[in-house]
């Protein structure tokens, strides 16, 4: 039993076109146009207006004309690892906002970094329904990625290999790794740790490759002992491997995690040891996750311009289904070391 | 230039059916399906040889035949107000995972708790794309909720009053509150303080509820000076809030949080003000997040079943979809008080 239009006023129009609800709202059709394609620079008084119409009206875009007029069914899915990471979620939530504003619907699509379900994200499942896809792979090899039966426009993020001839947008993960481990060293600290995902492919091996530039060019060895592996990229590994690290016989003073989660995870395991931080071990992440801002201490980290990667890899992505891009492009994301209280203290 | 198909093996079969892959995999056609349909009770070697045919034979799984067969376009959606809220992003990690148990595709939406967002769920904007909607409402009153002009069927999420007529899935969230109320004050706390939305309505209203209940049974006074109201649900609104309860001539002695990312921001307050937790001031939230049992204290909050939230809230919507409901149901999520180092320390 669905309840059909309960209180429906009676004398509702029941095709309201985009025209009316501009005449209901005193505003020109493009104005009302840029309302519901939420577009910037409207005054809130002028949103509400269309918005009452629209709602006064019952108005409902009309997807399905523009979807014929582009020859588009207008989906775009994202395949990422995992929504529950803060990470990602909030790639989503500015990868959805900009589909939004472009006209496009967003299917988000959580692969568990599994291999399986990240295959078949690659074979296109979805072909039919959906016009390209953003992809952030996790489990597989670039050879797997190229190897793919699927012609679907995707473009690719993050640090994992990519195959070539792929869009591709990501952050210099190098740099930004070696510029944590340079302000680390800065702080005088001289055994500085390390504590990311066991694997030489990926995100773990670019951001080692830049945290064993920094201590090379500082003069310090590497110790192997003080380079941690984990499962995944959580709170709780962090936090296992954090404790391991102040179990050893001689303690790191700082340590720099391959992101923010297993950073809160580690300042939880100095809080449980009673270690302060930074006074005997400074901690650092990287993303730059909302959570890092309120732990205490609060996080120093790498926060990448999440806007900008979003922006970017949907164009590279809409350019491909329009078949206006010419060879593939790498767009690298801008980023910036933000010093906080765990590796200098409250101000 | 879409790169199509590069480095695909010049031998694949083109059109390999589900039977192909249970050949190959030395499987039943059943169990094939089984492992596609990412349904439990699977070997992992059964798991990884059918993986493994699946990836030789590039097999795709035909989901317009299913459609064909149904009469449906598996398309789901869930419309929540932000995923980068952590509570959503788990519950949206949740609900999609057993909509792809349940053959469903599910596409994530974010209204932002922006009433004209929330109003083109209800207006049924993707209505020729989509079979139902699971909605979670933050900004529209039951009366709007009513009024909608569509037919989609649709379950409703959260404490938001519910117009009469649909089926909805909650927590009994007036228990719940008034179930963190009588901890704090069975700790000896007699000036406890509540940080929650400035709203009559939904979440704020019913957790207010149980929280002025318990304090009633207490014989305790509700003090309206120790009841703040926030413009969000966010980390900033508890810790905004949380600064200016700590201000006030008498200070609290505990305070109960609407949510985590709220109590969350009261943890980081009272860091900064150097007000120690629990000794001097008990913290308490609501939902279970993550986060929360990684800060420093732990965070003793509300935890409800969100599997069960999901399933049942699948389980409603299908039967809808199906023309197989009665009529309209409401059902009880279960829900624990967990009991963490911000309300009575290190154990």
């Amino acid at each position: 039993m669905v309840r059909a239009g309960a209180g429906r006023p009676a004398g509702r129009t029941p095709t309201a076109r985009l025209k009316d609800v501009a005449a209901r709202a005193g505003v020109s059709v493009k104005t009302a146009s840029n309302v519901i394609n939420n577009y910037p620079h409207i005054t809130p008084a002028t949103r509400a207006r269309v918005e009452q119409a629209i709602r006064e009206l019952h108005y409902r875009p009309n997807l399905s004309a523009r979807q014929l007029k582009h020859g588009k069914a207008g989906f775009l899915a994202l395949a990422v690892p995992a929504m529950e990471s803060p990470y990602f979620a909030e790639l989503a939530a500015l990868v959805s906002a900009e589909a939004t504003r472009l006209g496009y619907l967003m299917l988000l699509d959580t692969t568990g970094a599994d291999a399986a379900a990240e295959r078949l994200v690659l074979d296109g499942v979805r072909t039919h329904l959906i016009d390209g896809v953003v992809f952030s792979p996790l489990a597989l090899s670039a050879d797997e990625i190229a190897d793919r039966a699927d012609q679907l426009p995707m473009v690719l993020l993050g640090e994992r290999a990519i195959p070539p001839g792929y869009d591709h947008v990501a952050v210099d993960s190098v740099a930004a790794a070696r510029s944590v481990t340079e302000h680390l060293v800065s702080l005088g600290r001289r055994r500085v740790a390390a504590i990311g995902r066991e694997s030489v492919r990926g995100t773990a091996s670019v951001r080692l490759d830049g945290y064993q530039q920094a201590l090379a060019a500082a003069g310090l060895p590497v110790d192997p002992g003080l380079v941690r592996g984990v499962a995944q990229y959580g709170r709780e590994d962090g936090r296992r491997a954090m404790h391991e690290l102040l179990a050893l016989p001689e303690r790191p003073d700082a340590v720099f995690c391959f992101n923010d989660l297993m950073a809160v995870g580690a300042l939880r395991a100095c809080a449980e040891a009673g270690v302060r931080v930074p006074e005997e071990v400074a901690v650092a992440g990287f993303d730059d996750i909302a959570e890092g801002r309120y732990t205490t201490p609060t996080l120093t980290t790498v926060a990448a311009d999440l806007e900008v990667l979003a922006r970017e890899a949907l164009r590279l992505l809409i350019a491909r289904i329009e078949d206006a891009a010419d060879g593939p492009e790498s767009v690298q994301v801008p980023w910036a070391l933000q010093v906080r209280e765990s590796t200098v203290g409250p101000r």
